[in-house]
């Protein structure tokens, strides 16, 4: 193991906050935060008991690391108006954005891309979490395989574009996933039935996963081509159904029940 | 409690497997297994060491609770040739289908609709998974509130229509999000990345929903409204991916930004 690199932190949102609370419990010393806006940044590092500024010329530049969690559209922004940038690491955060954000400023960048989704409130613990790892120069990997090592997080070396492909997947397996519950969520309000009846079978559909590849996991009326139930559901959302949107559910239902008929194809 | 009941299960499918595992380990005693298939009713029997049968005119008519736990376009056949419903409670296991099903062959009927998905080879624990009860006469009730105690299920009385909701949502929950899963799968095929890279991001989704609403706990670009990524994502799936079905996939894309947009309205 390398020696335990200084941190300075750009950024106080939820994946800035889940970081700088792990680098703290991993041990590693967070030098400064820098965030735009001064509640954040005063906030994040008075939990941390960690000097901050929210202006980007006091930003030292004698640390190891510099990693950037800051909005995708903000960073290029942000990155232009730094007076140096020192001899450190510079790596940013995010699935979406490419490793050249950096090319003009410095020759030594790279990625740090935890895939999880992060909450401000609730601390996700990184243990197992993937850690997509890219960097401009071969020898700055060793640095960021360290990092991941002790967030206990799993290194996993990929460029840019297959960055942006996992990216996407996670979008589905994350947000559009999030979004279903929702939907479940307002059919639920039809009958005034609660979300919580609707926990464990969440659970045990992630868990199935593990142990399965979702599509021998699939069951259901769509993989069944249970024309009968899927009827009855069509004709619920169509005509019967109060919630708003039901329009919107029925097209989602539709969709998805062929989706699944053609993943089976 | 009332006296455990003595019990014929019909069925051995995934559901059947479950719950017959589930009596067994409550201690609950299970007189005879019913299967039009002498394989299933054979393995199942033969692990549980309890008598079957595969003809509907030897099933007992001494047991106090009958649980069909058959298909939904089978129940009807079958119950129509049963000899004898005898003196005993009868109830089937299904999101979809009514009571009144039983309504021709016995006045002692109901619902016992346990809301979760069942594997045959990896039993899934039953603590806390809502048991969807309904019954004819009210004072059936208390047998069904008991089962569903002895099993640690959440007893939850509701009736036929409330349950086709509750089974609605069930199928966004667990059915479209496996296959959201699947589409994830496909998508990370393109750069053959592994699907456990998705796994603790999985883990998490279903996890935050225990304490968030899923409205207030949606993130990602379209709820952002994030043109950007919304645009490189559609472009990634419209020209680049050669993934089967790339189509689908962008179609399903744009619902479900679409969907997520409106939600937050």
């Amino acid at each position: 193991m390398v020696n335990s690199p200084t941190i300075v932190l750009l950024g106080a949102g939820n994946v800035a906050t889940s970081l700088a609370l792990a680098f703290q419990r991993a041990g590693l010393e967070l030098l400064q935060i820098y965030s735009r806006s001064l509640d954040s940044a005063a906030m994040l590092s008075e939990s941390l008991k960690c000097p901050f500024t929210t202006d980007l010329a006091e930003i030292r530049d004698d640390a190891d690391l510099y990693v950037c969690s800051l909005k995708d559209d903000v960073l290029a922004d942000v990155l232009a108006r730094i007076p140096s940038f020192g001899n450190g690491l510079w790596v940013h955060t995010s699935g979406s954005l490419p490793l050249d954000v950096f090319k003009q400023f410095t020759p030594r960048a790279g990625v740090f891309y935890p895939l999880q989704t992060f909450s401000r409130r609730h601390p996700v613990p990184l243990k197992g979490v993937p850690a997509c790892l890219e960097t401009a120069r071969p020898d700055d990997m060793p640095v960021l395989e360290d990092l991941a090592g002790r967030l206990n997080c799993r290194p996993v070396p990929m460029d840019s574009d297959a960055r942006a492909c996992l990216h996407l997947a996670a979008v589905f397996a994350n947000n559009f996933t999030n979004s279903l519950y929702a939907q479940a969520a307002d059919i639920l309000s039809e009958k005034d039935l609660d979300f919580s009846l609707l926990l464990p079978l969440i659970d045990e559909t992630a868990r199935k996963v593990h142990e399965a590849s979702p599509r021998q996991a699939q069951t259901g009326p769509a993989i069944r081509q249970d024309r009968r139930i899927i009827g009855k559901h069509i004709q619920w959302l169509d005509g019967h159904c109060t919630v708003e949107d039901a329009a919107q559910l029925k097209t989602v239902y539709e969709l998805m029940t062929e989706t699944i008929h053609r993943q089976q194809q």
